[in-house]
């Protein structure tokens, strides 16, 4: 039982999973304090730069391609043309990246609600800002869930919600409420896909999620886990749920001939993702 | 930075990987130390029981099935009928469990050089050892080395290494003589499956091994990932390795139509883990 230091390790403890992880530090870069929340920098021995919020571990360098490709592409080879993306939070820019890596896409605005997250992005995950001035991208540093209200009906194709855990700031993403606003803006057919934490400890999250986006009307669901060592248990979702239309297969062909680059996402993982473990299957039915 | 009080919370540092995992214990419930290795048991908040082989968390009774059901079932079910299966390692007994599911299957032979580990399987993992008894099953507590050298050429039909990391007592099952004796003692169209660690930290690991494997006198290879939250990054993998074969499909229908049940596994995740991520296939070519 090793005792770790404190100046040599960052620690976060999950006390509703009775588990840790910490990652060996070099140096604490910067902190900044917002009024919603506070967001530090390290350096790593191992894995990169280091962003934490809150005292939870939010990217790193080595590992971030997991989640935001995961958070991404499956949705947007699921719709049949995406062209106007949402993304509620993701202020680090990476999930942004990967969405404006397809061609088809015409219009990306994120909206988080702070604006330190992505000057810190821009210093420490310089390559996560890179697509940050493609003219198809709009920064916004509002409030996600007054825009959803304000937004055009029918008028976005794809909603990422790609927010911290939910309590503090990103509590208001995960209700009916928000669901609402979101299956109001979508178009047809159009997807709301959402972090939705890990497969092992929050099986019971997944299925309230699941049972208000049906509260708020929209008509079916998928469970994508995927792996992700800097979240609680290595092993995190995400969740889509569609507006009029059901998921069946998504755009393999598209996938096949994806002309830009990923670590991770190919058709293979999108398939193998769908196919849920047997005891995800039971609790969601 | 929180700092982990060391009377409530087992912590894992692996200093190769810059990273830590703790569990929250309520009790250290018991060690025993062999000329091998020290076996410590604990009970968890949120884990159920604890193993941990010198100072490194091997089981917990939440997370086990994931590593346990993929280092037996794909094997199992890519074989055209296996009937003889050796475990090398495997002391907590969950693999033999597993292995000894499929009806076909005629004689298990699990081989840990320390006893330690089945005895205090035995008292805290009951369930893991449900089928100790079953009479296909046989327990011995030698040199899984030795007796590889030992056994009959092409008498085996499965060979699974499920050993601690390649350092202490398992080193030897990590190169090309051990390998040799495993390709003798197996049948035309045996498998050979060892646990290789993490794809995301531990390639290169993944690489030396298959490249061990090659120069036995294998002739494919594959590699499979999957959430194990016990080790670290949350990510592992197992390496499979034909005598004198492909790796083509595995026993679909045979899967589909499973007379056991698996938290786990399923036809979709089988074929699932074999589609790699990106940068799994430029690296393993």
């Amino acid at each position: 039982m090793s005792q770790l230091d404190a100046k040599q390790w960052f620690t976060e403890v999950s006390d509703r999973d009775g588990s840790a992880f910490s990652l060996r530090i070099t140096d604490h870069l910067e902190t900044r304090q917002s009024q919603w929340q506070t967001t530090a920098m390290y350096d790593t021995t191992d894995w990169g730069k280091l962003m934490v919020i809150d005292g939870c571990t939010m990217v790193s360098s080595r590992d971030n391609f997991l989640y935001h490709e995961m958070m991404s592409h499956p949705a947007l080879y699921t719709h049949s043309d995406p062209k106007v993306v949402v993304i509620i939070g993701g202020g680090d820019c990476g999930t942004l990246r990967e969405v404006l890596k397809h061609p088809g896409v015409e219009q990306a605005v994120q909206i988080d609600i702070d604006e330190n997250v992505t000057r810190l992005s821009e210093i420490y995950f310089p390559e996560l800002c890179e697509s940050n001035d493609d003219p198809r991208a709009q920064l916004k540093f509002i409030d996600g869930i007054q825009w959803m209200k304000d937004r055009d009906s029918a008028s976005v194709d794809i909603i990422i919600v790609d927010s911290t855990d939910p309590v503090g700031p990103a509590e208001g993403l995960f209700n009916c409420a928000f669901y609402q606003e979101c299956l109001r803006a979508l178009r047809p057919g159009g997807i709301l896909v959402q972090q939705s934490e890990s497969p092992l400890l929050h099986i019971k999250l997944i299925q309230e999620m699941r049972s208000e986006m049906a509260k708020a009307g929209f008509d079916a669901f998928q469970t994508l886990p995927f792996p992700q060592p800097l979240y609680p248990s290595g092993w995190w979702s995400c969740t889509l749920a569609r507006k009029g239309d059901s998921f069946g297969d998504f755009r393999r062909d598209a996938a096949d001939a994806q002309s830009f680059e990923t670590l991770y996402y190919n058709s293979g993982i999108h398939q193998g993702a769908m196919a849920l473990p047997n005891f995800m299957k039971k609790a969601l039915g």
